[in-house]
Order: C-alpha cells, then structure tokens, then sequence
C-alpha cells in the first residue's frame, strides 16, 4: 500500500465516501456481520490497550516484547489477544529474527471511525 | 442538552481535544474498560444495524413499532438488544403513548470515531 493511498484512507472526504457514516443509510445484513466481528476484537480492555500501545509506538509498530510488560496476564493470553486483532484485520504482523513486530492497517480503523460518525447537527431526538 | 453542545460534540477540532485518537497515546486502563463495554454492544450484526435503523430514521429517532419489521428476531430479543444499546450509552429512549422512541446519543458515536482516527499519514509498520 502506498502513502497516498494511506493518506487517502484517512480522515478527508474520499474516507468518508468509502464507508458511509451509519447514520446516512442504515448497514446491510452483510456489512453489519463484518463489521460486528471487527467491533468484537475490540470489545476487550486488554485488547483495546494492546492496539493503543501498537498503534501509538514510536515508528508505529510495536515489538512483541514491548507489549507483555504493561499487563497483568500471561505472555499466551496476550498472544491470544494479537490473533485476535490480527484475525478482525485491526493489526499487520512480521517476524523478524527472533521477534514478531505488529503495527495497525489504517483503512481498518478509519473505516470503523467513518462508520461512527456522529450527525453533524443535532436531531430532535438527540437534542431530549 | 443544547444543540450548540451536540454541535461541538460533532466531528471537529473540539471533539478530537476531547477524545484523543489511540494511535496518539496508549489508553489507560480505566478508560479501555468503558470503551470496551461500548464496543461490546456493538459487536453484534443486530444491535449494528438497530442502531444504524435508529440514527438513519427520519427526524433522527425511531418508533420501537419501526425496528422489528426488518428483523428476523423476535419482538423479545429486538428489546434485549435495545436495552444493551441504552445500557452502553448509546442511545436514549422515551415513552410517548403506546410506543418507546429511540434516538442515538451523538457524543458517544464521536467519542468512538475520534478514537479510532487513523494516522493521517504512514508509519513506517503500517505501509507493508
């Protein structure tokens, strides 16, 4: 993926464009089992934290050594938890030697960040 | 709640000051915990789309009466989900005569989408 592509992928119009806010349209049968299963991996504390600390480490990829220290679980349960964002398409992964580095896929976020977004203006409902 | 303020809870400079994205700082435990709870209930195809139905309805709220229709669930199971949907502060709910009215609550989907910002440009991990 290139940096323009990247930079498109954020949070400009064209972002906007490719993943219609839900409060546009209502979500189809299909988009709404995709995206629940992404929503699901990030249904944990720990896994939240875990794409956090990938996400804002310097360079942005984090070690798999860097990422057991600051939790209070197992080096496997943390391992587990990486598939876990790996498998939803939240977190890209290499091994390199004798460490696996992860870092976040961009597009996977900005998409559920447009999905989100609020109305601009406020409904009659959202004003009670 | 004035509409100013849901004004300013929108998607502008005010609203990323107010909920960092994680890719700028690591989340700390207490906050990934409540967001976890928020992202629970939207880690389900139904509650995704109920919510969808809710924020794209006409107006910007819903007649419980017009949630069931496009559900292949059960009158029982759609009000289950609802209340996960209120209970994560998602959306809020009146009663007016026979029927509850539903309106999602804007703050919560800004605070989601501003959280899950993407990096505007690449980072070194996530171009590969």
């Amino acid at each position: 993926m290139s940096n323009l592509e990247l930079k498109v992928l954020g949070q400009d119009a064209e972002a906007a464009a490719c993943c219609s806010p839900m409060v546009h349209e209502p979500l189809d049968g299909e988009a709404a089992v995709q995206l629940a299963k992404m929503f699901k991996a990030l249904a944990d504390p720990v896994r939240l934290r875990l794409l956090s600390l990938i996400a804002s480490h310097e360079g942005g990829e984090a070690c798999v050594c860097d990422l057991t220290g600051p939790f209070d679980v197992s080096q496997p349960t943390i391992s587990h938890h990486l598939k876990v964002l790996r498998e939803a398409g939240l977190v890209g992964c290499e091994r390199r030697g004798t460490w696996v580095y992860y870092w976040v896929l961009p597009a996977a976020l900005a998409r559920l960040s447009s999905l989100l977004q609020a109305p601009a203006g406020a409904s009659a409902g959202a004003a009670r």
